[in-house]
This record gives structure tokens, C-alpha cells and sequence, in this order.
């Protein structure tokens, strides 16, 4: 099996495109990749300050990775990382978000929600009256205090490490439950439509799982292998089943879905969508972005004190 | 395991939405499903002939006895059988359509296309200069000949045996692949768009596969049980695998997805085409519909013909 481009033994076949790349070739072809999805979807202007998100994990290293190889001598580049009071596992994240940060020169500010806002995601867990999952209530603290240091710190976008894998599985679960306000908010780019909201990037939206396991693996990327203790989301986990056997049948299916929905489907159901925009005001705690008085946020900072 | 509706003994268990029943109440159950879905999609008018392509294969079978049990004392039924001319299965599958339109006394015309328009099946496989595979072609042949008869016949709808495994599928398919003129063309009711073609509905369009096999094995309906030669249409089946998984995975899925795309996305992705409708002409050899001058069943048998 020889590389496409240098004719040099190749060590991977990318089955969805017919391509053979040796090491090398992959490294660039991953990084060309991300560059066209960020030209493609306008993600980017010319200056912008970059924020990453990042958990530790596979995905959000390798992008910061990368965002610093395309934008080191253009864009400002900061990462923000969340201390969310896991045991066994919080510190770890932590960790490897310092290292990379360091080993790149990106700046980093980690955030600890304990010292921060007074809880941790082990007390959330172990609240009884909070009924949601861990999973949900998690995802809500993440979602507002990375936008609320990416806002602080002067972010014009925020950028998140969901990768294809991620995204046309949500997709399809979206689809097939018919959650059409999720339909027309979905996307590699979610624009601020307020004041108080960074907008959203997503760079490895064109890029799979295995295309970052692979990348992080070449470049000796340090990230946390062990999963989150309180990742049993088996909702998703069973639609990421169902997306593999798909791409197993008609590799490069995935990316089809995920390229009709933005170039088509998401404009139509956008069209298509009669019911009036629903206004955003602002907490009249934190002053954050909610469509009621108090946001999700603090509205959960509320149970956990005991105060409703 | 009782019966949800007579506590007897129950034989079925239908996972996707929690109820068991017993022979007696899931024929009762099934047959006011597929009344719902007419209803639901305004199917039929007072007084329709409705025509019915019979394939001789289980899922025609059941919607035709299904039909006759609705439509009884109502509207006209004629059923439509094609004798496409298949080596060891034509004539298989027209003693089945005969013996069924017998006993329910439902008149039947079978369309012998050597003798209509001196070709069959088996001739175009042989036929080596055409390219498209035997399946399409032959799905070309009986949509032309049905729609051909049941205008013939004066018929004002024709139904067909579509189940929901098989629309599903396909619109899993279109949905991955971008077919947005299929996307914006499917559905449970297809309505007439020039006087060259008849309506056509599809009654069993959320009735599952598994579920005609029960309701045509409890009610002793005969139907070919060997599948057609060429059935190897692997593009399909590879959808259905997925679907199957899914609906495993998640029960109730399949129509769900179903479902939110004849109430929204279809809605959606109609009132989003901005291109114009290609206009409907009429063929010069047959005066069928075409978007050309000759149809593509004429352009068919003129190439068996040797003409071109």
C-alpha cells in the first residue's frame, strides 16, 4: 500500500475517499481538512480571537493542535478549561490541558466551578431533588461557564472539539424524533444571536473520530484516556451504532448526511419555520443569556443551596 | 402474557408501543391501523375505484384482503397483476393473485407484457446493451404498466403494498444521499399531477413488514413465498439492516422518523424548492408522462427492439 502523494508506504486507508496516506500526508491532509471546513462555513474572520474549550480529551487537544498550526502567526488563541469537581478525573483533565497548553504557548485559563460558583459536578450527582441526568446537567454547566469566560475574556468565537462522529449521530437521533427546534439550530457555526452569547465554531465538524484518534496518535498529542466516570450515555453511544454500521456499509455516509443537512435540509427547515424566534432576555441573576427570568444555570445553582 | 383488549392468552408482542393482544385483536388492531392511515392522509374519496398492484407477495396480498374488508360495501376494487414474464416465478405469483381476488371476489386483470408489448423480464436481463441493473428496469416497466392499466381501467387511486420498512428505508437513503427531488416527491400519498397519471397511496405505509407477515399468516392469506430471481437489490437491504438495527435499538423509531418527515420535512423541503416543477409532457410514441419526448418505457423497448 503506497501514500497517494509520495508514493512512500502508506499507513492509512481512508476508506470513504479511496485515499492511502503515509504518516506524513495524513498529518497535512487532517489539517487541509479543517482549514476548508473553517473557509467553507465562514467560521473565522480575519483577527478574531480564538477561545478553545477544551475537557482533556482526544478531540479538543487535537484541535487546539491544530488551530495553532493554522492560526499561529494570525489569530489569538486561548484555551478555557473547566475544573468540574470530578474525583479521579477532573485533576487528570486538567492536567493534560496544562501540558499541551504549555508544550503549544497557548495561554490557558482553567476554571475550578468550586471555587468559581461554590458546587462541583459530584454534588449535582449526589443532590436528589435534581432529577435531570448528570449527563444533561453537566452539559448545561459546561455550555454556560465556558461562554461566560469565553465572553469575559473577550472571545469573538469559541471554538468546541465535536467531531463528525458526534454530530451526525445527534443528527439522526434529531431526525428520527422529529426535535425540529434542535433541526434549525444545529451546525458547524451557531452565530451569536445575542449580546451575551460568543458564537459557536465547530472545525473538526468534517473530521471522524478515528481521523482524530489517529492524528492525536502521530503527533504524540497527550490527552486523557480514561472516559468520564459519569459517561453512560447510552442514548447517543446507540446512535453512534447505528452511524458506524452505516459508514461500515457506505463508507463516507456520514459526512453525506451531515454536508445535505447544512447545504439543504437545515435552510429548509429554517424557511420553513413559521413559529416566532423566541426572544432572549437575561437572567436576572447573572445577567447570562435565558429565554424565562433566572437561566438554567442559576436556576440549578438555586436547588443545589436548597433555596427553591 | 393477556390480551390488552379481552385478557385471553396474547400471541403478540408489539415492542414499540407496549401492547399485547391476541390473533383476534391484532387483526382488529392492524386493520383500523391501516383505515387511520387512509383517513389520515385523506387517501380516498367517497365512491374511488380504487385499483390495487398485485404482486402476489405477502404485503399486496394483505392490503388487498385488508381493503376488501374497509371497502366492502363502499367503493369498487379491481386488483392489477403484471405477468412480467420471470422464468419459474411469473406464473408462480399469478396463481397466488388469482386464488386470493377469487376468494375475496375481487375482479382482476393480468397484464401479460410478451403479449401487450412483446417483451419480458428475463429478455431485458439477456439483453446485453442495456446497462441500467434488472431492478430498476423492471421497476420502470411496472410503474409504467400499472399506472397504464389503472387509467385504463378508469381506477381513481391506485394503491400499492408499501410497508413501512420499505419506505423508511428509502427515505433513510434519500435523507443520507441528498435526493431532494425524491425527498420533496415520497410520501403515503402520491397525488395525481397530470391526467396521464393516477393517483397512488400506499395504506400500508405504517404497517411494518413483521406485522403483515403475522396478519397474512393469521388470516391464511396465500402469497409467494420465494423471492424473485433478481432480487438482489443490495443497496436497499443494506438500509433495511439499519433500520431493522435501529428499530431494535429503539422501538417505534422507524415511524417516528416517518412520521416527522410527511408532517414537517416534506412540508419544509416543498416549500423550500425553488426550482420549477419540470413540466409533464406527453410521450409521442405512447402519450404516457415523460419530462422528454419519448418515456423511458417506450426508450426501453425500443432499444429490446433494436431500434437505437
Amino acid at each position: 500500500m503506497k501514500c497517494k502523494i509520495c508514493k512512500e508506504t502508506a499507513n492509512i486507508n481512508l476508506k470513504y475517499c479511496g485515499l492511502k496516506l503515509c504518516k506524513t500526508h495524513f498529518i497535512e491532509y487532517i489539517q487541509k481538512r479543517v482549514k476548508r471546513t473553517i473557509k467553507r462555513y465562514q467560521m473565522v474572520r480575519r483577527e478574531d480571537k480564538i477561545a478553545v474549550a477544551l475537557s482533556g480529551g482526544k478531540d479538543s487537544q487535537t484541535l487546539l493542535q491544530i488551530l495553532k498550526k493554522i492560526y499561529m502567526d494570525s489569530n489569538p488563541l486561548i484555551g478555557i478549561h473547566i475544573d468540574l469537581g470530578i474525583n479521579n478525573y477532573s485533576e487528570a483533565s486538567a492536567k493534560f490541558v496544562r501540558i499541551l497548553c504549555d508544550e503549544l504557548e497557548v495561554p490557558v485559563h482553567i476554571i475550578d466551578i468550586k471555587k468559581e460558583y461554590n458546587f462541583t459536578i459530584d454534588k449535582v450527582k449526589e443532590t436528589k431533588k435534581i432529577k435531570r441526568p448528570i449527563c444533561a446537567n453537566c452539559g448545561l454547566v459546561k455550555r454556560y461557564v465556558i461562554n461566560a469566560f469565553a465572553r469575559k475574556l473577550k472571545a469573538d468565537v469559541l471554538a468546541t472539539g465535536h467531531v463528525l462522529d458526534d454530530e451526525v449521530s445527534v443528527l439522526l437521533s434529531n431526525l428520527i424524533n422529529g426535535n425540529f427546534e434542535q433541526l434549525i439550530r444545529g451546525g458547524p457555526f451557531l452565530p451569536s444571536t445575542d449580546v451575551s452569547i460568543v458564537a459557536r465554531i465547530k472545525p473538526l465538524y468534517e473530521v471522524s473520530e478515528y481521523e482524530t484518534t489517529l492524528y492525536a496518535h502521530f503527533n504524540n498529542i497527550p490527552y486523557i484516556e480514561t472516559p468520564c466516570p459519569y459517561d453512560v450515555n447510552a442514548t447517543i453511544s446507540s446512535y453512534k451504532e447505528i452511524t458506524n454500521k452505516l459508514e461500515e456499509m457506505h463508507p463516507g455516509a456520514r459526512y453525506s448526511l451531515l454536508r445535505s443537512y447544512v447545504k439543504i435540509y437545515k435552510k429548509a427547515f429554517q424557511a420553513y419555520n413559521t413559529e416566532k424566534q423566541q426572544e432572549i432576555c437575561h437572567c436576572t441573576i447573572c445577567g447570562g443569556p435565558t429565554i424565562s427570568n433566572i437561566c438554567a444555570f442559576c436556576s440549578l445553582r438555586k436547588k443545589l443551596e436548597g433555596n427553591t
